[in-house]
């Protein structure tokens, strides 16, 4: 397996789309001209995180936000993970309450075609008390399924924030041949300080693989602010990049030997023993 | 559910078995006299982490190690997770090379009686390179079994060091009403630095529970050198205490209040998505 670069582009996004559509723009080409053969744009970069704003910036595919995604990566010749964005579902009549939208992940191939859509499964809830209350289900429906992609470097998983919580998400995507995964997310300043850098470092580490992560730039102004610090983690579970809190975009060499070489001196996902967690059904030892 | 206090005993471990159990009685009766309500041993507390050696040291259940920790136990009413040690498993004729020997844990309840039996079920075989090199699997034989203890204060997973690197263990212990984990444990100087603190503290994030980890203090003319550095990693992946290298014991008060805190406010376990990592056998959703 080969080395490669991979560009983060950690954006400010605001309510303009078409801003935030050029921002997207700038990122990649000048992630594309520092040599990067794949990159990722962060969670919700054409939309403020705002549940209630979901419906109105909502496209489908073939829309506006999916159709620029696709000749960014055409231009550039990259293979562009593009972030998320507010999806419109197909149709839907009036019984079912028309057309559902999701947080959904386009990935591009060089060609501009698509090879890959992952729509977030796990919708971010959560009151946690004096600091982030967020429900994304009021306007979201989730996602039913985990997403590998196959890029021409390797297998790539594609996570969107929450869905990184569960490492169940990670083992699945590995036990379907991905040696990295791309996690477009947007932590808050109550989870970001205490939990971005353990669970990006765990999920990698667990997994012995690149995990990727990539958040909107801080605008303490909005509606929610983001944590930022777009970081890349090595299959060692070491932190191998990783921006601060402003604008800007991160190209880091990645090397998938690594990926080869911390799973063969620790044969982890070999030693692994399925069939003792299913017994976790029964009493286990203790009945002895 | 309540507040208690939690001994962690990071003791010396010499080839004199003697001694080690009089230095783990000191640590009990330490850690009993400062409050302790459960109290817990390093990995391999009786024994050199020799693989060589665990044979020649191997007892069985009702041996002297085991009726000095059940006394230890009783003797300070306090609830003993009882390290691990080379487990001599019920006979076994010549037909299948005789008696088997386990990594195992005991643990005994405050009258002394045996409360739980956890045996490694991941076996410690890694070759780094330029680092560490250890075969277990040269002489132990694996367990069979996800483990949970009740205990007074609740219910306890028990897992034994490498048991730690698989995610699946603790989600098991989890399922099966596990609010606190503890893990007898002796990463080295290679994977310590690297992953130990990163681990424990995921566990215990993507679980929502307590996760104790306690070690053999460092003999760095050992055959195998210890991290050391025994943890408490609380349910919101913070280490709430830790040691260093050296012997010594720590005790922290525990309020599993907060398992339920944070259980409730970032609602991970009621979010999972069980029909979803099932369905990583499929395509998912680059599919359609």
């Amino acid at each position: 397996m080969g080395k490669f670069k991979v560009g983060l582009v950690q954006m400010a996004v605001t309510a303009d789309k078409g801003a935030n559509l050029r921002a997207a723009a700038e990122g990649v080409a000048d992630c594309a001209a520092r040599g990067a053969g794949i990159v990722a744009l962060p969670e919700m970069f054409c939309c403020p995180y705002q549940a209630s704003l979901f419906p109105a910036y909502a496209e489908g595919r073939g829309g506006r936000v999916w159709t620029e995604l696709s000749a960014m990566a055409r231009r550039h010749g990259v293979t562009l993970v593009g972030g998320s964005m507010p999806e419109l579902g197909d149709g839907g009549g009036a019984a079912d309450g028309g057309a559902k939208v999701y947080n959904t992940c386009f990935t591009f191939g060089r060609d501009g075609g698509e090879i890959g859509r992952h729509r977030k499964a796990h919708l971010f809830d959560v009151d946690i008390a004096g600091g982030q209350r967020f429900f994304e289900s009021e306007t979201l429906t989730a996602g039913d399924a985990v997403t590998v992609v196959g890029t021409e470097h390797g297998k790539a998983g594609v996570a969107i924030c929450y869905d990184i919580r569960f490492p169940e998400v990670f083992r699945a995507m590995t036990e379907r041949g991905a040696v990295m995964a791309f996690v477009p997310a947007a932590f808050n300043m109550t989870t970001g300080p205490a939990h971005w850098e353990v669970t990006f470092r765990a999920r990698a580490l667990d997994n012995q693989m690149f995990v990727f992560g990539c958040a909107p730039a801080r605008d303490l102004g909005g509606p929610y602010v983001s944590y930022g610090n777009s970081i890349v983690a090595s299959p060692w579970g070491a932190v191998a990049a990783r921006l601060d809190e402003g604008p800007g975009t991160l190209v880091c060499e990645v090397d998938l030997g690594e990926v080869e070489a911390v799973r063969s001196q620790l044969p982890l996902l070999k030693a692994m023993r399925r069939d003792v967690y299913r017994s976790a059904e029964a009493d286990g030892d203790q009945a002895n």
